[in-house]
């Protein structure tokens, strides 16, 4: 049951086609049809700013490729997550329109030019590590490619808190801080204590032995005595993205 | 080193009291000193709007009460919570002047009276169960405590979605939602299908077996397959409250 | 909105009070209101006969009791579950027609005389050990209290097959079998070889060390090697009988 | 078979009212040795109409394609499950008259055509995403094999309720419900509290992170709180399928 | 019992050859029904050397004694385990025959006096502390009255080698070796490396922080680089005893 | 100091070349020299009847061969455990003289004839199912390339419990049973309560899903209800083997 | 066999009452007998600088009591650990000679008065919170009591850095510095970008939810990207100290 | 702001170019910059003796080869760790002044000649088993490349005590012990007991099934029952070099 088909009902009940009792029926049994679910999904996407995104990671070259098609024939973005080098070439070769962000393993086409970036303000971007780099660039071209505005800060762990010390005016300057961190994932709750801002931390599988793929750094990250911070699952960058995006509008 | 004895150094630096090596030693040793620290401290709490909080959790009622009266007499307000009800009315029975929130287990005393709230707009707080009444009334009283709008949701869990669905108008007029769930923890993801302002997942301990005290419903929370929700603490209503203001500034 | 709502806004169209624009708006907006709501609720309690169970242990006797009352006065079936001894006690001391269960921790009242059980037949609930108990009986005294027929036989573990075998007769006989066991929880997957029928498997917290509290039997159970075999939560007899209840039918 | 039913034959013995191998017949077919183990056997094929499956996965293409010989020779339905699809090829190499199902990674052959199909109704399977889908499969393609009617309903994730709404009807026309989802595991709660039917639950998976390879789902689903679900293991679509046949059996 | 003597059997009941009491009565011994049932237990008891032992943990002290004067009785050995002092004092008020083993938490009685020790040899209980006391002689208590020599070396942890190599000659000549050792669990692998017999490790609960109520020595037991050792549960020192009986029979 | 060295001492002492003193301190202060050192491991292959094992898993074909080749020198039974059947081709290649046991996975060679067993009796070894199979091996072959002799009774796994029934005789005649298991590792506590002789559980990684890896087998033996049980590390057959050959000396 | 025994077998062996043969024998079996373990006890009392220490928390005030007196008289240093307020009184009130150090929970007697500190230099004890106090005071109780030199630095948490930044003189004079944190742990990755001395980390179990009784402070520890760490179990402050001191020599 | 800039602010403010309340606003706003920042870098090294190590795990053959040529230039040692031997090839071709330590998978270089070692005295390295040696290697290649001196005890675990025990001179006269061990992790135990310097304890992933990974021996050594043994990561040979270099300074 789509609005054509609810006005239509309507329609009959006015002229009488339909009676009251039919009608009533029709309603009570399908309180939740196509059009609101339609509506619903139509709403969304305009609301959130958050189109269709392709997860990659499950899909083949070849199934990525067409729903790309099919979402740029929609004109709408075009943004792929999770997918490898490998199938990114694949992909490439027939549609040359897509750009591959070779660290971020982010596909992405058909983005409008942004003479003016979306939200409130300016989305900052940091990391602990050097191998923190690949979920914090999901983050960072997640966002950018939605049209925000993001500051990237990389490699100011908290073993040389002077580095990150030395980039407090951005810090305090941002709407939002995603701190990306693997191993003993402390760099949020330093973060947390600098700035007025939410924080969204994203830990990081970085690590071996007790580092248990990210769940320490998760741990430590949901226990942080700084306040003013939330956590996202493990390497999930593009989730932190959709969250900062959704605090930055 | 504070801004007096700063002063102190520049004035000698100036009248050749002392000679630049010598100062620029200084300098360079104690980059960080009680003036930074002082500093910090004092442009936190009015940024953030969240002023010294008492954790209560690990205080005794005499060391509850000598903090508040202290924070009082800087007319500040008092906020303490993680009190249970017995410290509670042993604090009464002296400071006449503050208010038991018996749910939330917070006190509170010399709240300015709120003509305009605070923030952007209002934070909605859901919970899926009354069992998580405590958590969410935590959050609720921590909010409204700082000058914060808020409106209280309860009991809509998954298992009867109209219970839910009755509330789309105010849960798309958020700015922020905190959703509060034990159990399996599915209402954020639900929620999260529904708004596109942020969700601050609380899960609690509420449950028996294999719920781990709050575990599973965290886990659950942190593999939301809906976008744009982070997580906080187990039982962390307060945290979620300081994320929610920090996103409503 | 409800039924009544409902019809006063189709008649409305009709007459031309609400014109079709209007009336489209107010449909496409509240598609899951109190109608459908308690349409739902209402439907539920009759088709699955499982009315409103009081779930005791986070309410007072106080509560427990005013909600029994609440629903004695709509003539339901009363059952309330989880209720310790001393809480079971003081509510008996107000409410004098309510029957207390008490390896079961469970309430009752207002049950109709059942002349004739319903369901297709028989639930047979096992136990490993005499500990598992409390357990089964809250499976039982739910069951039965719905209009279930429930044969019990305790007691009859795997470290002794020829009490279990003992009973074969009984157990193939059954529409659902739910084996309730705690420490290493092998029954389920010894019934699972002997019987055609769904078997329930309850692991319960009995045991010590490296039981876990019940996770070892859970885990086994769900590891079984036996096909037909479906699992709950530890120490969840009620899950176990709403589950065959739900076969039963 | 009791102590008087065992004198009555050892007299008939005796007297000649029943001959040797009579008595012989009935005092093998009870209790268990090398003729009764064989009969348990025969008889829990017939009454489960779960005859033999060959689980692929720790078997070699060669292992599994004489078992499904043997299994033909008898004239049984052959199933096997967990068959990669370069296993599957090599076995179809020789054994033309086999099927690949490769999404479910299952081979059938020797199958009766189903006039009629086999159990009470119908069995619903549901997934939240299409990374389930194998899983499902498995499910699905089981009970069909097995003769029973089964309803695929799939990607009906709870981030967009409106896709499971649209499908209430057939939700409430299930004897029995298989909701197979991995992440956060919430879909079976939502249904749960839509049907009286029993639903069975299977984690999968599908996740990443804290995902914990399907346990973060299995946990939640075990902590449902909607009552009428069991869980069955993580990625168990086989034994969803054999709960389901029992139940509708 | 194979066809071949049952066949014999029969026609030795219709020759007259064996009267229908007698085959009544073979027929029973094999295989299990109720008289089978008792007779497993009976044969299980005189061959394993283990009467019904009572487990005191889950049972009230009217139950413990009423139990023991049921066993009294029949004239068997009555060990109660895991019985609290307080308990002991209750029961012991009426059967004044019990002796309370304090700090193995084991009442027994009608224990007949020991001329000869049953067993090949002699059975050493080592702990690595004194904390591992109780479990300790909860193992020794219990073989003892079984009728088996126990010699006790207590308090012989590895971070005091010489302690424990004072007493080779002592473990050189044991049957079997039972060691209790809680914390980091190192003693069965220096005990391991020194003996030929076997060695039974009990992880005991003693300890703090990530002894994890007794996991990390039960890890540390199951991972012992030395050979020819097998573990028991958590502070199962009945269970060990059990073990160490039937290899010393 | 060897024993040579300490000869020399004496014969100082006697002669006088050393005094009293001297000796004295030179004894004291190196109680546990070479001597003592060579002369344990000498009387530990002796007495256990275990002489070095090569554990192939962590080394080289070329390591193992030539480890092989120096053990042989010494004319002593040359056994290595975990070998991969690539590296078995490869030793082979050159040591033409060992024997490799596939499914084990041990290349022996060396092995005397063993016209008498060693050991009071039997070793009785029981798997589960099919695939419990190569650690049962690794155990089999590793008792009988000791001298022990081993009976071996495969796939009789609790969900059909006349296959294991069949064969009580059997095992009421070990002097020791290896229980091998995954899954649910019900099998060893269904033993248990059949025999009286001491039961090895061996828990496997045959499994998916929460038998995670076997710790789930590992668990429910360790809570296992029957007594006389004890366990071993995961898939740990030449464990197991060790310790049934301690116990059947 | 002691130093007199082993002398006068010297002495047999040079007057020749007992020949070379024997004496080899003798010497040759019982290479670790009393001599040697005493001999080793009592080097390291000396060498370690740590005597007997009482470990309270499994010992009754009397136990205490005795033992302290024990030790007492042999002139040695006084230290029990883990003693609570009320066994401290008890015992006191016999034992007047004896402090108590109530956050420490430590009770002391006899220490020699401190006119010179042993050790290389000062020990450093920080905490994050002020509930890491008590650890932190057993930590720093036990190393003065055993001579050490101590710093107490409290409170200085990560997410208000410059409380830690104002002490970096003191940090940097440091021999050792011991870390106490809870919550996240991340205060020892923090000081260890600070300082080159050696940092002894020590987890508490202060927080709640996912803090896991210090696990996960524990973890946190253990995967820092700072250098020169080191960790203990969780609130082991005695532990730290004893590494500290052993450090500090 | 580096020291230039601040010498150039310091002579502005006494020659008054710059007023005093300008330089008080600039130094208050920027008290942790460069200056500090490459300062504490430029300590860091000297002080603790350990430059920048170059991390080789997350890191390409390219990467390691340019970083390692840019730290020669400026003169410092070169040491890559965690360098495959694959990598290390293609490394080595360009720069044939590297040396590849194949166990420890460590790269050095420029390294210079230690006429004199560094350090108090002797780090000792020991490992439980020759599997525990990439580990150990890791340790004491990187300590050699430092300049302190190592020795190496390799394979002296505690199921044969005597090879341990040997070397008990060599022990005890070391500074600082650094014990690599897998499995049950027991022997860092056994050496605190023998020894009064600090013990460093590294658990290896060494074993299989239950050691998960070394977890098994983590635990252990985290609940060691001799005391001055503080704990790295798992496989952390790196770490406890570092630690072990701090203590020898």
């Amino acid at each position: 049951m789509n609005k054509k088909t609810l006005k239509k009902l309507l329609t009959d009940v006015k002229s009488g086609d339909c009676n009251i009792e039919d009608a009533l029926m029709k309603l009570s049994n399908f309180p939740m049809e196509d059009i609101e679910g339609a509506c619903i999904d139509h709403h969304r996407n305009i609301r959130t700013g958050i189109p269709e995104i392709i997860y990659g990671a499950s899909k083949s070259a070849k199934q990525i490729a067409s729903i790309a098609e099919a979402i740029r024939k929609r004109s709408d973005r075009v943004i792929a997550t999770r997918v490898s080098t490998k199938k990114a070439k694949k992909i490439q070769a027939n549609l040359y329109w897509l750009t591959y962000h070779k660290k971020a393993k982010i596909l992405t086409g058909n983005i409008p030019p942004t003479k003016k970036t979306l939200g409130r303000g300016n989305i900052v971007v940091l990391t602990a590590g050097t191998s923190d780099l690949p979920v914090a660039e999901e983050a960072s071209i997640t966002a950018e490619s939605l049209g925000h505005k993001v500051t990237r800060i990389y490699d100011v762990g908290v073993a040389g808190l002077h580095r990150l010390l030395n980039h407090q005016q951005t810090l305090q300057n941002a709407t939002v801080i995603i701190v990306v961190a693997g191993m003993e994932g402390a760099l949020p709750s330093v973060v947390g204590g600098l700035v007025s801002c939410p924080v969204i931390a994203v830990p990081t599988s970085v690590g071996y032995g007790t580092s248990f793929g990210g769940l320490t750094a998760l741990l430590a990250m949901l226990n942080s005595c700084a306040s003013g911070i939330a956590v996202v699952n493990i390497d999930n960058g593009f989730g932190a993205a959709c969250m900062a995006i959704a605090i930055n509008k």
